[in-house]
């Protein structure tokens, strides 16, 4: 058959055939890599059986159409199925699937990344998948406006994940209509029967409370599952919809069905011979099914009431950012929120989501400006780092806000990001001590040291209004995961509007030919070595001060001239704690680039700090301008 | 009135008068502060009222009595309410809430952490007292096996963190029927309309879907919220229950009573005025309710079955650990199983908890042999961190376990519960890229920057089983968060039983008079070192290795002898991306220390990686054998 002949043309005896040979190549691929998760996979081979014959609409030949349906692996361990269902297509060989799984250097991962140009986004830390979803379910409803579909397999275990229902929460509030979960409920997880094990009416009697429509189905019976989601591609009902189905796992082959001890094993070769012919051996068939029709977007749909009433005081936003003067105060906070304003006015591909504290972190700025792009995320971190990854996904540049401090709730799904290749743009406000009163359980003190260990990611620290506003433009060209740290207080300008900010670059803001100490900020700590060079410049020390905006990656070039010109003498402040941050930075640098002489002081914050002004605690914490000012006197007194 | 009078001579109209009082006490702490969150706390004042006079039974002058029931704040912006509380009951003067409330050294924090000697744990990061009380919860029912109740306040908006959902989902899973939740629907969160809203109904459902008895009340009807209270405390369904209450933010004081604007906002003084005004003005009653009555713990109860059968294998649990002879493979998470089993053959109060991997992780033979002190967390790493909290706030030693890359998804637990200054032991298993296969989803390569990040935090990541075993047992013994990283594969043993690996020491495995470079390595590349040591041996290269199994503390003085020794020259190797780990423990170490004349070489894996096997990934990153010796080679070569 070809790719253009219809779903209808597929007659379920077909798909049986097909069911098998999933089945089959599942058991074959984790046998030859010798690991995988080929039980796993059997439960689901008849749901994607009949998904890929006759529902999912999905051009292979072409799998950045964006009229595709999408087909993203929650239960990303299944892997070997997903490759076997990538065979059935015809766009991955034998070869590749017997020779290339799980090998060093091939394409066919033990989970599935994006590598593979079939796969949206990178799965195997469970309960990723789902919220993932949301947002390319988000970015298909309400920015493209095309009617794909997401269909998203799920395994039961990971229904045990908080995510799952931020997820569904999500889903049901935007009326993702366009996003069909399939919950492949095979009562095992790894170690034995999962929490609900296949208590189908305690899954749905959630899934509704959430707000889902769940049709139940026994998930090996080839009719009603394609029942089953015939009514799923009803979209009518502004729900989003769960095909709840009851399975076995290692289904079809009855030494290992339903049985205890086989999660995540291969079959040992003899074993798996048994299985292949209980199966009816192996197949080849190559089997396409519906290709979408092609769509232009729609009207763009009413999106639930999120956004508060605009201050009277709103304007038509402007396209260039306010220009901050240089002594007037402003947080970078705000300057963040001014920002986005004026990036969304030049670039329409900019979304904005944040975690219900928008006015807090001023992304509200842009809810206010552009209501169609932003998306309101609640208190959900998790979803909010997902939703945004998935709108990523469809092309948009996304920026997510929140404090600092509660972007370690969503640190798996960052770091999933990253794995996906996604181009993410974060901003943790609040950050440090600072803060003050609200106490340390809202003190970003370990974003820092969170943001550099994620791969390839960029991290920025601004200090001021004018240098915010670059940095931001900057992270919109970014690729990779970059994050942006912001300050609550607002401090006097540095910079004159224009100046340029390079990601990887710095900024000597105090600098001469006599300096005899290196004083290293960044946002907060920045204002406090100047304050502490002004104090040592009466004393006759002169200090150089260096701006470390860019704190991943970091300008070692700038960092060993200083070293040099000032005897290798270094304080670096951060409000942040001692590891991983802004000190451990600029030693990593400095030693890598095998600067020798080193004097280095690193104030940071050591305790575990308390309510308080930020004065009070930058001066607690040992970072404020005398502790400063004190460690580069003893370093310069010797 | 005293304390020992009973609850029922408190009647409503007192109840009354004392809601009032910790509305005006909740305006006046927060207007003197100049922050704080008063409308968050009016809105559940009469709840309070109701509990503390008639429901909860604590005794004030003993906090720390076993058998005193809990209250926790999981929405601990509402400070301002629990301290009133506590004024109330006598406990915190009106000098302190007046002039102590969020200010510089005070203890009444802006959020709640346990410096107060009647709060559990420390909340302010939403959606976290809940999966607490779960871990006390466990505690209370199944380990001391007491009568106490939690009564755990949440906001509404926190209940769109997944992890609300994850705590209902255990708490019925456990039968915890002591566990009572108090959800203060009042309908706006931060910036406007929470996405359920005042949709009660869509909430009960949800709550039900979870396993929980709901009991909805107008959350300001003292008589109904008294019936509700009564209610909830027959614990005969053996489900947890939630008194789900309709209230309005800000009650009590018109001019903000349900207005959007108020959220963490204190009322200017001329406003506070009129709000005391017109809620009667101050009052200063010192009020308590019904103490608990002595009790023993009672019989154990049969907790749901999460123990897979017991291999035949099995025997009794040894107390004293296996010995793993020099040159015998093992893998760590190995050890740290045999260990946990001989730990608690010894300590009784040794608990361990496991996300569903405890065959990975080795948690599993703890669970054979001490099933009354395992729990079963599933796939939901952020309430098993969560409940392990809950359960060290109880004074037992808790351990949890799952795979060090998902440890990612509990960051903000981890963090709090540093800040909550409980101790609490984690393994996180299958680190880095020598796990191979699965590829870099299942790869925890961040866990060391993360868990250094961790204020007062100790990291340790030994090599072999002696090795681990010992730190077990140091972990055992370690205030604070304790963090070991474990290794997938087996490697040889490197260190006779009964060696003393004591935290913040390291071990120099190869060393001698003519050491000319020094090789750092821990876990997988400490055998990656030794192998090194061996190559550059025969090419006549003396080189020191150190195992730097404390990555914090580390052990400064051996790594500066190393320095010194070795010319400055030094390869750290490391299984893990560059930023926050190993290598920057040890430059952090040797600038701190003023060490000069380095020339560090810093391994690590700077790419994502793919599956393969563990020896081609560790080859392919750079940090096996041959690429530390020749980074050996060309600092000792020059």
């Amino acid at each position: 058959m070809t790719a253009t002949e219809s779903a209808a043309s597929i007659d379920l005896d077909t798909v049986a055939e097909l069911a098998a040979q999933l089945r089959v190549d599942s058991v074959r691929s984790s046998t030859s890599a010798g690991s995988g998760h080929p039980t796993s996979s059997m439960s689901a081979a008849d749901l994607l059986a009949v998904l890929m014959t006759r529902h999912l609409r999905y051009d292979w030949d072409e799998p950045h159409l964006p009229v595709n349906d999408h087909l993203i692996f929650s239960k990303g361990h299944a892997s070997p199925l997903l490759y076997s269902v990538f065979k059935a297509a015809g766009v991955v060989s034998e070869d590749e699937l017997m020779n290339g799984y799980r090998r060093f250097g091939q394409r066919l991962e033990g989970h599935p990344t994006p590598i593979l140009p079939w796969v949206d986004v990178a799965t195997g830390s469970l309960g990723q998948g789902l919220p993932d979803a949301v947002g390319v379910g988000l970015a298909g409803k309400y920015l493209e406006r095309l009617p794909y579909r997401l269909w998203v397999l799920t395994g039961d275990s990971e229904l045990a994940e908080g995510s799952i229902w931020e997820a569904f929460d999500k889903a049901s509030y935007y009326k993702l209509s366009n996003l069909i979960a399939i919950a492949d409920i095979n009562r095992l997880g790894q170690r034995g029967q999962t929490d609900v094990g296949w208590n189908i009416e305690e899954y749905q009697r959630r899934m509704e409370g959430f707000g889902a429509r769940v049709l139940t189905v026994d998930g090996h019976d080839l009719a009603a599952i394609d029942k089953a989601m015939t009514a799923a591609e009803d979209t009518s009902g502004g729900q989003p919809t769960v095909i709840l189905a009851k399975t076995i796992k290692g289904k079809g082959f009855s030494e290992v069905e339903n049985k205890d001890g086989w999660h995540g094993r291969p079959f040992p070769p003899d074993m798996a011979e048994r299985a292949i012919a209980e199966l009816g051996g192996v197949r080849n068939m190559v089997i396409r099914g519906p290709r979408p029709e092609p769509a232009e977007p729609g009207p763009v749909p009413e999106k639930p009431s999120t956004v508060p009433p605009q201050p009277a005081a709103a304007v038509k936003p402007p396209s260039t950012p306010p220009q901050y003067a240089v002594g007037d105060k402003i947080a970078t906070r705000k300057a963040y929120g001014d920002a986005l304003v004026a990036l969304g006015a030049r670039d329409d591909r900019i979304v904005v989501l944040d975690g219900e504290v928008s006015n807090s972190t001023f992304a509200e700025e842009f809810t206010y400006a552009y209501p169609e792009r932003y998306f309101e995320m609640f208190i959900a971190e998790q979803v909010m780092v997902a939703a945004a990854t998935g709108i990523a996904v469809r092309g948009y540049r996304t920026f997510a806000s929140t404090f600092a401090a509660f972007f370690t709730r969503a640190y798996d799904f960052i770091r999933m990001g990253a794995i996906s290749g996604v181009n993410l743009r974060l901003c943790g406000s609040h950050a440090g001590v600072e803060i003050g009163a609200d106490g340390p359980s809202q003190m970003g003190l370990e974003d820092l040291a969170m943001m550099r260990a994620v791969h390839g990611s960029t991290v920025l620290y601004p200090s001021d209004g004018t240098s915010t506003v670059s940095l931001v433009e900057a992270m919109a060209r970014t690729p990779g995961i970059s994050y942006m740290r912001t300050t609550r207080g607002s401090f006097p300008g540095l910079y004159p509007d224009g100046e340029n900010f390079p990601i990887g670059g710095s900024k000597l803001v105090r600098s001469g030919d006599n300096d005899r100490v290196t004083l290293i900020g960044a946002g907060v700590t920045l204002h406090e070595a100047l304050g502490a060079a002004d104090v040592l410049a009466g004393e006759g020390i002169a200090a150089r001060v260096v701006d470390c905006y860019s704190v991943k990656p970091i300008d070692t070039e700038t960092l060993v001239a200083a070293a040099e010109a000032t005897g290798g003498r270094i304080v670096v402040a951060e409000d942040h704690h001692p590891e991983g941050g802004l000190g451990s930075a600029v030693a990593d640098a400095l030693l890598a680039a095998g600067q020798q002489n080193l004097h280095l002081t690193h104030l940071a914050v050591r305790e575990m700090p308390g309510s308080g002004s930020g004065d009070e605690l930058l001066a607690w914490a040992g970072i404020d301008a005398d502790h400063i000012a004190a460690a580069a006197r003893k370093l310069v007194g010797g």
